[in-house]
């Protein structure tokens, strides 16, 4: 793969209770805490119009993950046969990017209070979405 | 922001009828054409356990994108009112990582024909994962 690989900036972090990935909820609606999202104060403004309620999207750099796994046990349990990493949400994957549906319950100047995130304390944060109807509408 | 900036790898290209952002659609659901994943043939293993009919989420590096803009009008509607890029699904912001939701067609060693695919041709792929109800669901 070339050189011209993209590079990823980190725009916040996660403040989290959860400090170990073997104990942490594997999905955010599987028991996580709420946590804070604390943003570079250089990307404020990127903040503006989300509000208490909203549900949005966290895209986070896993930074605990391994990036040579092509293919595991889905939910680490060995009685499952193997898929390829893309068939799975396994944190472990070429680009290990996690993929994070939460609610906003508090906006506080470059912090945002949310519910459900299984991202552990620390997580390098790359990006937030608005969730849109079409990512789940069945078709 | 530090130097210790993730660096990602390139595990695929787009190959679609689509060229042209400014005529292109928004979002996958409103007219994107059907289009091939194409994966570098290092990451063949991660492809294993995807099949026709599944819905995936395509990630992908928008690098036709600005990085240095924080709010938009949505929709490029210069009516509405700017928002922050996190509250948008623009295009561009600080990490330009497109989100598509896409049905899988039809498998073929490592190339994926896909459905609903709104990213330009020669896009960089960066992640495939399965869709969850999670993703979607009300809570």
């Amino acid at each position: 793969m070339a050189d011209d690989r993209p590079t990823l900036e980190i725009v916040g972090r996660v403040r989290s209770p959860l400090t170990d990935a073997a104990t942490a909820p594997k999905q955010g609606d599987e028991g996580a805490p709420e946590a804070w999202l604390v943003f570079e104060d250089g990307v404020l403004e990127a903040l503006d119009g989300i509000r208490p309620g909203d549900d949005v999207l966290v895209l986070t750099w896993l930074d605990r993950a391994r990036r040579d796994v092509l293919s595991v046990h889905p939910r680490d349990d060995a009685s499952r046969p193997r898929q390829g990493v893309f068939a799975t949400r396994s944190r472990h994957r070429p680009n290990p990017i996690g993929l994070h549906r939460v609610r906003i319950v508090a906006v506080e100047g470059a912090r945002a209070r949310v519910r459900d995130l299984e991202a552990l304390n620390g997580t390098p944060i790359v990006d937030v979405k608005p969730v849109l109807s079409g990512d789940a509408a069945e078709r």
